[in-house]
């Protein structure tokens, strides 16, 4: 690990489009000078990357990933080694993945397994959410030493009130907690009492096939719970974060929040700004590989223009994958019959960097705005700013030469995640990562993967901030 | 019960103003005659009751009174006998008292224990609401059962979730079954969870006098109950009605309904329009007479503002007392130590066509809405329209000769209530009820009781319909 | 004019129905009493109607028409006569008019021309409002006269602010002073100066056919003039009502000064519940027939089901028809080449009853609020409550038998009024006015005209009321 | 101009906070190097400047100056000269300043006499919006010749509708221009025609000091005209810019816009956050200071706090000063007993940085937030992206060393504006620019002024892009 110089591209970062040499000196970046500059002409290095016609990008930030996790008595088909691989051919360089604590049992337990899961596994960098699985006194106790140790984000669960969390009352003290320790609560917002009941009466109506799991999934019992999630993190003092929001009506939550001045976030993901509840309904059983949840939206209820809004206006702060493959074979298969059975969840960690850069091509979103959605922000709420997330002088030097122009057609016969299917299959996409530096290594070099595992490593992280 | 003629008076109802004489005969009005015309000066009548200078208005419609009531160990003060006494005393002629079904218990059992502690006691007409404790598969369908023999609203608590109902799929089921069979769903907004939340907090930490009642429910808390009901009623289809309202916050959500023209319905009640948290923070224990919840609110926040504009705008359709009296000796006294252990409500019933004319005489409302708030809107909303709640031919006879220049004091030791208290001790009112009849008998007479306990008849109500 | 008995109908007002008859002394309703009842039976008349399978309802009350009104160096093509006798055929026996001010001149100088023209020649009552042309020192000192004599509304336009009252400052000045003399402004809300910036360019670009009419009439174009009246309205403390509202964008924003108690108020007319913007671009010159300002609205817009939700919620208190018919023979055609020189105005005084009846039928709205925004609001809202708007004893008798069930196809070939062409050709509806009554005086009696030109008196009326 | 090292310093930009040596060759920035980093060592320098303990932050870009401005007979009291060395002595390298068109005259002829003004006597480099006073067809071609020649911004004035520009037509029509050839239309928003009449009314009843100049710019007319102009903007399909916002109600009205995706960005000022409307009405006539337009507002009314609160969520983007001093005596002094004739305008373009940063200093804004208000925003949305308001290889040199711990007191005896007293007279903040330097070039050196007339150069800008 010496010096690289990536020469000639167009540096793009979450402020800034510049024609900049980016210098690395072993894992960080140095320095960057105009191209064409006589500093920029001085450097020598070992290694020079040559991106001209190059965007130089920093390494996306995926903040919501579910690596070998459990769910429905199987795990999602990537393990940590797996997924993180795929991850880089997609030019993430840091993933948030979500240790979860046991029912009945303590957080360090839990972290400490996903621990054993990840350590020495790892192409890129990663970190941990907790899932608060049972809020206890003692386990409010916990919360501060784990973020002292660099576990600052805690996800709980409205979806389940008997099962995850309990209910209003232990998310109001999470969120209490959270106000004091300066940790930040993410949740996963649906009123999951109403969701039961919709679903159960559709079970018993013969209403079994994969596309009914979005109907009972009402847009407005999303809605409900971000409305309900922020009235609490009013209540308590705290900041609140709402994953994978995919209904217009939530996003109207946020928005009506942000108005009021809230440090209210919310992120979404490349799914809901592409795929939709036509998908959950294609012919046989193939609409089990949409199903995930929040669910896809149909889409002729506008869906998506509000949350391509909510990404340009900053009301959605955050794009990220919620990754979390089940393998149609012996996986989803399981829920022929009773959609509640199916594993939920959809693979994406490779193709995030590229699924959004598809609205910078079609004119959503400017490039600044790609990577403060899918880098910059992320890693600015999660603890990881001046470390993650842009390219300037001190940061890490996790840097992708994007190719703006290569086009490529997404297949599971070419992707790297470990799962038998890709919701994306046959889509023609414009921008694909060319080279990726984890702090100053290359995982991807021209194309070709030479990461290894254990190439990443474990990121305590610093408090949580504020998107602003 | 022969012909009756009331004469002289300025006639009001939720629609008109008018100088009109009004012919009974038997339990009805016959006929509206202008005072003057040839066709009310040829009525004879075996009684002429002179309303020069008064107002002629229908007898109050009190929805929500709790007679004979269990709670914390204790009954309400108030029977049925002595409850119906006072409205009466009050011009008000009509209550919907709540019938409760028991934990793991049918609604029929409930319901008929109620019907034994008002049968013949009552001196003016009742009606009931049924308490849903418990929603299960046979609890729904006896729903249907009860619609038909006429108790036709049915009331769901959100703030005990382990203890009343349930959770929120318990209420949506119960909207389900109300937009089949035209019940009407009746709520508690209040998120009991996160209140029980604070209010452990607030004990432990030895806050424990009345004035925490009103501290830990946030006026948040009860909005965000509002808008989850209000979702999930959109979701169920049905209509919904929200009682005792009393934060501006949950006016809001009203509003944000109405404005997107939900069948959405709310009530206030005497107590958030006159009362504020400072009552409860009065000297020595003496703040326990205000606790009820949802609870008083601070004055300096602009509850009473919201409250008076949506009277005045109909986003609010209901002024009702939720009359549940306790003794501050033996009952409140429960809860000295702990504001949760004090029986929650406070007496009204006899005071609300008063306190509510006292917004006609300071120019909040107009009389005609004084009588659609009063008496028209709740009929109509539930299910009496044609019989109660205004004065046209063919109406029941609750006719009220009311006095608008009358000055009283209200205090406990004049006031007909069985408690040991009034939480208006000492208030200046203008305006009185000196005759009241109902079913074209009196029951007040010129400022004299000369009612009867049985006099009231219990009121099979019909389907429930919108205040519009 | 003895004693009329209205036998066994259903009595609809705005605030209740019942089966009721009617007695009528003289030019005013005497009594209602109960069907059947004893006092009813014992009536005696010199005349008794049969109304039984009938509604019994108020005189529709149609608070802005324009007959004989210049307009484009030709005047409507109703004279107070012929339209007065349509009016009366479809079951409206009050109108208001619109006197106009000449530039440069009186109030009074317009009001004594425009009491020229109606004296004498009307079959049913009528009274004025006054458009102020010209708001001058001198003449915003008539306004205070023009109220004392019963001419209570003041119209000001804000599509020409160079031509009928100058500009927003004038406008401030008449609502001041309104705040002080109890009248009530009433403004044609659109913005003028951009409508006639966009009218300039399409003809320029050879876009001249009907149809271009409503393109630059746009809707946001309403709503901005809507909220300005309105802020200015706050600033002079005076109401506001704001006519033929036609834009789902506008009804908006009398939806949100009605969130903050404002005393704003609106009215749409028939055209804009049943008509749309395709009408304008029927073949040929045809569209010129719906030429009419604030203009027909695309359809696919969801303006109509914005309108018909504020008819039902409250944000729209009135229907009128903004009566004002050309022919399209030598009127209309005026502007074949220029759609900015076609006459705006359509003919519709016949027809409003029926047509929001429809909505009835259809279960748009309740028949109580079909009366309320046909009769009793209007009245009420413009100084005419007491007299007009409702059947109560000491009202005018001005009563409707409506027969509900009656289905009929509108036509220019059958119907009153004094035009070529109907704009409703061909639509059957249910419903028609069968008698009708004008202080106590059929005009219509089972479907054969009685009236006489003359029979309608002038109304000088109260100042305006909150329509709540 | 040879190689100049900044060394030591927390860089602060829009998007990082880091800890980099800044390269700067000839007019330009070469390189940021993290401190410390082998390549950041390895430099050599003509010159070094020591930012230990410093904050280095790029220039800031003020939009909003009104330099040798005529107004009311007199012309604002600061030359091109002595403004731009003010604004250089608080940190601000670059302003945008208006060239006003004359009534009846073209653009090219104000702008020439605009460049006249300014050629050779900036200490800091300068661009020019033009002032559109008469919309013509002529005008509106010369507008697309100026946006080619860098003039990329336009403003309008609604408060003086028979005097600037016409009406709102002109206003449309601009508009239209603007969305065809890639300027910004910037409007000053207030209702001036409702204004006029207020402030007459106010003069006639002898209300004629200062601060009834504030009282009869009623909030709403700001709020009216804001709204009125966001939906002129929507029609023609161009983005909009609100200049000095200072109303909480029109920063409602950015906000409903935004909420919707709309195009729409607004600054306020530094006097709006920190100074109010009982400046106004300081004794004397010492309130003429604190005249200007938009008024300055009571502070009660929760218009600072709602700003600020948008200055953090991003619903306004920018910060600059409206710059436009009057000598007490002499200039303001001209309004002694007519409110109306004081010249309105005050002195702020030397503090805006400072005061600014009192945000940062109290946590109402983030370091980051308050270079992208002052600095990286206004740069970005007026075309100058890339050149100015960041600090990043190839920018220009604009670099301030700036001090977050030196504290000073405002004053007319200090500061270096020429006017003769100061609105912030006597108020301390913390934070100051130690070094300046414009293209590399230092213009304050150590608290020592360094730079000369001429300085600075035109900016020739590119055209406007969208805050986002």
């Amino acid at each position: 690990m010496g010096r690289t110089v990536v020469r000639g591209g167009l540096v793009v970062t979450a402020a800034e489009e510049l024609y900049a040499d980016v210098l690395i000196e072993g894992p960080r970046i140095a320095a960057l000078a105009a191209h064409g500059s006589a500093c920029a002409k001085g450097w020598t290095a070992d290694r020079v990357i040559d991106a001209t016609g190059r965007y130089v990008v920093p390494g996306g930030v995926d903040v919501h990933t579910h690596l070998d996790f459990p769910s429905g008595g199987t795990f999602s088909a990537d393990t940590f080694a797996t997924g993180t691989r795929a991850a880089a051919w997609g030019g993430t360089t840091t993933v948030v993945d979500f240790a979860v604590q046991g029912r009945g049992r303590g957080l360090r337990e839990g972290l400490d397994l996903w621990h054993t899961k990840a350590d020495g596994q790892c192409a890129v960098d990663y970190a941990f959410h907790m899932v608060l699985s049972d809020v206890r006194e003692d386990t409010l106790k916990e919360m501060d030493l784990l973020v002292e140790e660099g576990i600052t984000s805690f996800r709980l669960c409205m979806t389940h009130p008997g099962v995850h969390h309990g209910d209003d009352g232990r998310i109001l003290l999470a969120l209490q907690r959270a106000a004091g320790n300066g940790a930040l609560v993410m949740v996963h917002a649906e009123n999951g009492a109403a969701v039961d009941v919709l679903a159960a009466q559709s079970l018993a109506a013969g209403r079994t096939a994969p596309r009914h799991h979005a109907e009972v999934r009402h847009p407005l019992l999303e809605a409900e719970a971000v409305h309900r999630a922020v009235q609490l993190a009013r209540v308590a003092g705290a900041p609140l974060y709402v994953v994978h929001v995919s209904a217009r009506q939530a996003v109207e939550e946020l928005v009506a929040a942000r108005d009021l001045g809230l440090p209210v976030h919310g992120e979404t993901c490349p799914q809901y700004l592409f795929l939709s509840a036509a998908d959950l309904a294609r012919p046989g059983f193939e609409g089990a590989k949409y199903v995930c949840t929040t669910p896809l939206r149909p889409r002729e209820e506008g869906h998506q223009d509000a949350l391509w809004r909510a990404l340009r206006t900053g009301d959605l702060q955050v794009v990220s994958t919620d990754h979390c493959p089940f393998n149609l074979a012996g996986q989803k298969e399981q829920g022929r019959g009773d959609f509640t059975r199916i594993p939920g969840g959809l693979p994406g960690i490779e193709h995030r960097m590229d699924l959004l850069h598809q609205g910078v091509v079609t004119g959503r979103i400017s490039r600044r705005r790609w990577i403060e959605l899918a880098c910059a922000a992320p890693a600015r709420m999660f603890g990881l700013a001046g470390r993650k997330g842009t390219l300037a002088p001190g940061t890490d030097a996790d840097v992708v030469v994007y190719d703006p122009a290569a086009e490529h057609t997404i297949s599971a016969a070419t992707h790297h995640m470990n799962v038998d299917h890709s919701v994306y299959e046959g889509m023609r996409v414009t921008g694909r990562a060319e080279t990726v530096l984890v702090r100053g290594e290359a995982v991807v070099d021209r194309g070709e993967y030479v990461g290894r595992a254990g190439q990443g490593r474990f990121l305590p992280r610093g408090t949580c901030g504020r998107a602003d």
